[in-house]
């Protein structure tokens, strides 16, 4: 099987380039690795939003359904909103059962763009290697796309695409892939062990650090810590049955 | 100073951004190499055309220019043209004095996009320590912009602008750069004195030996065979007085 891995929102392939595979969408800082939390803390689904605004009208649009409204625009609590973009808010108290409503940055805009894909999983270091083991079950040619950071190459989100990689080559299936699969996986490789090192090297990790969220970046450097394989479809992240 | 590293030519940064700042242009395999060896070959200039279809009405407009034509589509010699994309062919018997229309599928896009910077350097693997130096020089904020391979990462290109970086260091010039700098760096360390392998284990270098290409592959991993500083001006690509 094939799995390349784009290094951000801009460099993932057209709708049309995807279908036939299975797209897998990381932002380790903060987007997905919010998502993985929630869902495996009990949100009932949540629905990547592209602007705030958006996320007021579809809130004010369906009172009954009591959407909790989350996530930050450069890096910070939306006014009006019920959390931020940290993982940490996402608790099982807050968020179990409730759907909710999800605008970032980078990561919502990755979401969407991968969407052309036969199947759309959300990953993060926590659940890398239950992803990887699913692409191995599959044994379909996937897409690794990366939000990377403001249309940049990060480090996080390419060291997670290698994690995926290394995992999957873990469990003996042959995998070709592109010339950034051959260097995420060697960055992952060089951090294996040392991930929290890796993220308060990167940029994005660094300007988290100046705001304060250093518990944050530990919170999102954490490898294998859920099995849970969140799926993108029809416009909101769930837990399949 | 600040040196940032795009990994392709949808990542350049738009004008406006670039203003203010120095660019490096980098398209290893094959176009920025061939035009450092046309023009130390002694071209005239080297004019880089988004067509092979502009190239052809430049030529038909301009007869007493006497322009050859170069460039490729898909690795191969567009029909009509002069020479290919080989750097092997810009020999001196051929371009000496002779000004030259040059279409690439990627490193023309880069050159183009990048010309909103104050200056745009073209740098290959030859003469990748001497655009080193003269960023040490200029003491400006650079912006080093890969091709890439069909706006995707490209290992050789990264590992020339990682090349950059490490001479740039070794000037003594204290340099902050962005994540795909970091990574740029690494791999070009990993692969210092042996760039041949890199470019053989290449997605766009595999794709060149296939078509028997390999003497052009050994041709571009050559390191500071030049000390030329190309610089893209006026629409051309010359050397400076």
């Amino acid at each position: 099987m094939r799995v390349d891995v784009y290094p951000t929102v801009l460099n993932i392939p057209p709708a049309e380039e995807l279908a036939g595979r299975v797209a897998v969408v990381i932002d380790v800082l903060r987007a997905t690795t919010t998502i993985c939390t929630a869902l495996a803390n009990g949100a009932d689904t949540v629905v990547p939003i592209l602007t705030p605004e958006e996320a007021f009208r579809v809130a004010a649009d369906n009172p009954d359904r009591q959407f909790l409204l989350g996530g930050e625009r450069k890096a910070v609590l939306i006014p009006g909103f019920n959390h931020g973009n940290s993982p940490l808010e996402y608790t099982e108290a807050r968020v179990k059962g409730r759907p909710i409503l999800f605008t970032t940055t980078n990561g919502t805009r990755a979401i969407r763009r991968a969407a052309g894909a036969d199947r759309v999983y959300i990953a993060s270091l926590l659940n890398a290697p239950a992803v990887a083991r699913e692409l191995a079950r599959l044994e379909r040619d996937a897409a690794i796309c990366c939000a990377g950071t403001h249309d940049q190459f990060s480090l996080e989100d390419s060291a997670c695409a290698g994690a995926i990689l290394e995992f999957l080559a873990g469990t003996g299936t042959p995998v070709e892939t592109n010339d950034m699969g051959v260097v995420a996986r060697n960055l992952f490789r060089e951090y294996d062990g040392r991930l929290g090192d890796l993220l308060h090297l990167s940029e994005h990790g660094r300007n988290l650090l100046k705001l304060g969220l250093q518990e944050d970046l530990m919170f999102c450097a954490q490898l294998g810590t859920l099995t849970i394989l969140p799926v993108f479809t029809e416009g909101q992240v769930v837990l399949p049955e």
